[in-house]
């Protein structure tokens, strides 16, 4: 089968690869109907994360092909869509909706997700089956689902965005304007996106921002503060994962308020004495996407969000390579990969 | 009137000074009952915060003397239990139960009250009378309220401690203690007090603990893990400030699950990756303890907790000095001053 494999940063190609075969009882092997590339794969790309011939891909939905002799809940034909961790959703850590952190959960993410198939371990706990075959346009939404839109939402949940709150989103990819639709969808009052290019902007504004703050670091910070009578906003939305994110959605915040942080941290080192006396609360982390994922489900098949809208360039697998360039140089927000 | 001043680390003196004054028209003026010394005290004693001819102490209970023109809550005579920072308790900070970050708030907390005098800025919002004069026995406890059992209690509530929670406890201090007391009263199932002193053990195991680990670090992490399945704890404070409580905090917390910090950050810098992927809460920082003054009052009042058991050294407020030695040597977790 084709695979997308990344031989070293910058160098993505489209290989032949072996067909994944169930290996444990509770695998299934899913066909995938899409992919795509996501903000965390540019962190290898660019050569910030480690990276040496490896399968890439972690966001997908498709058909069940083949399913272990333990797995109960799905049979073969179903459209499934599926989590970046697997989880086996009965442990006591997914019970209490933290799957990305299950106890039986593998080494790291689902790999090689942008391929013609994939094995996924814990099928059943990991995998979502559609209420039935979806239109050819819900696909995107769907595959929005499996990871950013359910990061986006994990960080406003974290964020503990609700009504009458006024929310700052930091970071204007993917995960971030689906944390502006998130809070939409959440109730909050006010959500204020930051982001200095027009096109993401826009699409902000399409899924509920009420104001755009170009401005970025402390002049940003002075902004939401500008805009919120001194006191920062009561949830800020952590969509980037770098040093100077994190500070501007600590500092954007007001005291008792909180950060719901998704970016995957990189070199980032939070000073003490700051948080201490910034008195806000801080949760986040890779998301557990599979607590929503139900629900979420739900919301696209009764097209009552349409997620799918972060996708503004699709090619297929084969072009691979050129969709990471393109994300590389944000010349595209995200990019879907037909199989 | 006579005032404990710290002329440099170590030295702590008690100095004949002026008796302060009415100088805006929302303070108030208390005749000290009794005062102590702070665990954050000790910080500038031993150096490592900068100290030069200061005013000491911000745990108070007394007396109201005087007030300005525009206090209305309060009459001369009332018996009052105040907190470190002052605070209007009308903003919209306040409001939201986070008064140590009051917009009104002064720059720092409320000095000079190990003394037989003290000014209290924003006396209305910041004092808080007890329903009469209260028992000799009951002024400990009521002073205790004052910060080291109002802190202990934020911190559980931070680390959201409840029925069915096992709770950790970094620090053996008065405020770890306390919030040994806190975790039971918030009615958590098991509460695992981290200290190696006997004494100390013995008061948390009186205040509720049903667990004494003696490792710290990482073999106190592992002890945790061990206690909890493997999962670690749903609820752990931090009362000490240190990088390796801070950390130490945080491992010993299950994914999903709540640190809650109090200890004052002293270079303390947090590692982004490992909170990152650790997946738990964290709040904290300076204690609101006016937001549970009023219901804490009421539990001592009523005599269902004895929190001033945490003073096990009493002493005139002439004898400071030896007060904070007896700190400075752990050979008292907390002193009691008479004024």
């Amino acid at each position: 089968m084709r695979a997308v494999v990344m031989y070293a940063p910058g160098d993505v190609r489209v290989d032949q690869t072996e067909r994944p075969t169930i290996v444990e009882p509770t695998d299934a092997i899913i066909r995938l109907a899409a992919t795509c590339i996501c903000g965390s794969d540019l962190w290898p790309y660019r050569g910030d994360d480690e990276v040496d011939h490896q399968p890439m891909g972690h966001e997908y939905v498709g058909v069940v092909e083949e399913i272990g002799s333990q797995v109960t809940s799905l049979t073969v034909g179903d459209f499934v869509v599926g989590t970046f961790f697997s989880s086996d959703n009965t442990c006591e850590i997914c019970r209490a909706g933290y799957q990305t952190h299950c106890v039986h959960r593998g080494p790291g993410a689902v790999p090689g997700a942008q391929a013609e198939y994939a094995r996924i371990p814990h099928a059943d706990g990991t995998l979502v089956a559609t209420p039935g075959m979806p239109d050819d346009d819900l696909v995107p939404s769907l595959l929005a689902a499996s990871d950013v839109l359910g990061t986006g939402w994990f960080a406003a949940v974290a964020a503990e965005v609700g009504p009458g709150k006024t929310v700052a989103v930091v970071g204007d990819g993917a995960v971030g304007l689906l944390g502006v639709l998130a809070a939409r969808q959440l109730g909050a009052e006010r959500i204020i996106a930051m982001s200095r290019h027009a096109d993401r902007q826009a699409l902000a504004r399409e899924f509920g921002a009420t104001d755009i703050v170009e401005e970025r670091g402390d002049e940003g910070v002075a902004r939401i503060k500008e805009l919120t009578g001194g006191l920062g906003a009561h949830s800020t939305i952590e969509a980037v994962g770098t040093q100077e994110s994190m500070m501007q959605a600590i500092r954007a915040t007001r005291a008792g308020g909180h950060v719901g942080y998704v970016g995957v941290a990189h070199d980032v080192s939070l000073p003490g004495e700051e948080l201490f006396f910034s008195g806000v609360h801080l949760h986040g982390g890779p998301a557990p996407v599979r607590r929503f994922l139900p629900d979420l489900i739900q919301l696209i098949w009764d097209r009552e969000i349409d997620p799918g809208r972060v996708f503004d360039l699709t090619l297929p697998l084969d072009q691979a390579a050129e969709g990471y360039r393109a994300m590389d140089e944000r010349r595209a927000i995200k990019v879907l990969l037909t199989v």
